[in-house]
C-alpha cells in the first residue's frame, strides 16, 4: 500500500505542538518504543514495513498501513527511520498533588530541551520517580524528540503541567529540594523518600518566585572542589546525580 | 561589512568531519562558549555582531568580520545564532597513556551521538577528569555538536582517539571499569582514585573485546530493584552517576 501525501503531511505536523493539541495525540518511531507504547496507550494509525508486521500479527490493531522502507522513510521525522511509527492518543490525566506526601517526585521549573526532557524522564523510569510536575513553559512531553529520548518511559511515568508556585504552595511539612551554586553539599545532607526535587532552565536555573519555596537548596560537588572547571551541569546530568543519591540513601537507610 | 557566500558555505562546510579534518578545524558558537575557547585554541576566523565586538575590543583578533544578526545567522548553524561565531584550530594531541597510573580517566567505545559526547565532556570537566580516550569509531568531538554541548569544557578535558584494546592491554595493575546490567551494585564497591571508566555505545553497550578486559563490573541500581522500569540509562545520564560515585567515595576517604 502506499502512503497518500494528506497522510505524509499529516505525521509531519505533529512535530508542532498546536497540531498534536488538536487531535490529542503524538507519534513515536521505531520497534522498540513503539512495542512498549503499544501496552499503555491508545494507538490511532499505525505504518509499518512487513518485516514489523510479520511480526506482530497478534496486535489488534485498527487503522494499519503496510510500506516500504522508502516509503517509511518519507514519513519518518528520524534520521534513520526504523521499521514502523504510530501515533498514539494523549492519555488524559488526572493529577493528584498527594502523591508527593508518600513518595519521591520532580519538578521542573522551564526546561526547554525536548531531549533533556525525554532523557529525564527515561532516568525518573530507572530511579522509580512515577510523577514529574512541569511549569507550563516547560517544553511539552509529547514533542517527538522527547517522545524518543523517554526510551519508552514515557509509559509509566506520569508528566502533570501546573503551576509549580501553587503547587508547592499546597504543600505543608513536605521537603522540596532544588540545586544551587551555594547549596549544601548533598553528600553531607539526609534525604527523604518523599517530597519534591525542583530542577530548573537550561539557562537561567530554578527561577525566583520557585526558589523562595524551596526549603532545602542542594549542591553537587565538583572536583577538586577548588579546580577551575564549567560553571554547571546539563540539566538531565544533575538531575540523574540528584536521583541517583536520593535512592542510594534510601537503599542503605 | 557582508559574508561573501563562499565564507558562508566554507562555515557550513564544518558540519562534515572531513571537511574540518582537512583544514583541521572546528567551529564554536555563542558568546559564552567562544569566549572560553579563545583563551586555549588558535582562533583563525571570527564573524560576530557590533554588539560582541564592542565588549571584546581588548582581544588580539586576526580574521574578524562585523555582520549584522541577520548576516549572523545566515552562517550560523544554531536555531537560535549568539553574537558570534569562531573556527578555531584543532589542538595537536599528544598522547600519554601514563595519566591513568595517577588519574581516573574515562574510555568511550563507539560513544554515536554528538550531545552525548559533548555533555560526557562537559561533565568530565565538572568532576575533574582530565583525559577520555575514544575508540576510532566514536563521533568526532570537533563534530559542532559537540563541541557545543560541552559548555566549554572542551577547553580543559583532553580527548584521544586510540583502540581501546590496545591502550587496555598496554596497562599493568590498573583498575578498569564498566557498567554492566549483571554488575556489582557500585554502592557496595570500593572505587579507587584511578584507572579508567569505560562506557559504551548507545545501542550495544561496551564491545565484547573490550568486555573482556574490564576488572570491575559495575551496575547502577534502578530503584525499587524490583520494579519495571527501562531497560538501560542514556550513556551521558550513566556516567555522571557512576563519575559522582567516584568522586563521593574519593571525597569522603
Amino acid at each position: 500500500m502506499t502512503l497518500s501525501k494528506n497522510r505524509i503531511k499529516y505525521i509531519h505536523s505533529l512535530e508542532l505542538k498546536k497540531n498534536r493539541k488538536a487531535d490529542n495525540v503524538f507519534l513515536a518511531e521505531g520497534p522498540k518504543l513503539v512495542g512498549d507504547l503499544l501496552g499503555h496507550f491508545s494507538c490511532c494509525l499505525l505504518i509499518a514495513t512487513s518485516e514489523w508486521l510479520s511480526h506482530n500479527r497478534h496486535l489488534p490493531l485498527e487503522d494499519v498501513t503496510e510500506v516500504s522502507e522508502e516509503e517509511l522513510s518519507r514519513a519518518s521525522l528520524l534520521k534513520t527511520p526504523q521499521q514502523v511509527l504510530a501515533v498514539f492518543r494523549q492519555p488524559e490525566e488526572i493529577i493528584d498533588f498527594s502523591v508527593i506526601n508518600h513518595s519521591l517526585c520532580l519538578a521542573l521549573d522551564d526546561v526547554q530541551d525536548p531531549g533533556n526532557l525525554g532523557t529525564i524522564i527515561r532516568l525518573a523510569d530507572w530511579f522509580g520517580i512515577e510523577h514529574i510536575f512541569c511549569s507550563p513553559n516547560t517544553v511539552d512531553v509529547y514533542n517527538p524528540k522527547s517522545v524518543q529520548a523517554t526510551m519508552g518511559g514515557i509509559a509509566r511515568v506520569k508528566l502533570h503541567y501546573t503551576s509549580l508556585p501553587e503547587l508547592i504552595g499546597s504543600l505543608t511539612d513536605i521537603p522540596v529540594y532544588g540545586t544551587f551554586l551555594d547549596g549544601e553539599n548533598i553528600y553531607g545532607h539526609p534525604l527523604s523518600k518523599n517530597g519534591l526535587i525542583v530542577m530548573g532552565n537550561e539557562g537561567n536555573g530554578i527561577g525566583e518566585e520557585v526558589k523562595q519555596l524551596i526549603n532545602h537548596k542542594l549542591y553537587i560537588p565538583n572536583y577538586p572542589a577548588d579546580r577551575e572547571t564549567s560553571e554547571s551541569l546539563n540539566v538531565a546530568i544533575a538531575t540523574a546525580v540528584v536521583c541517583a543519591e536520593f535512592r542510594r540513601q534510601a537503599a542503605s537507610l
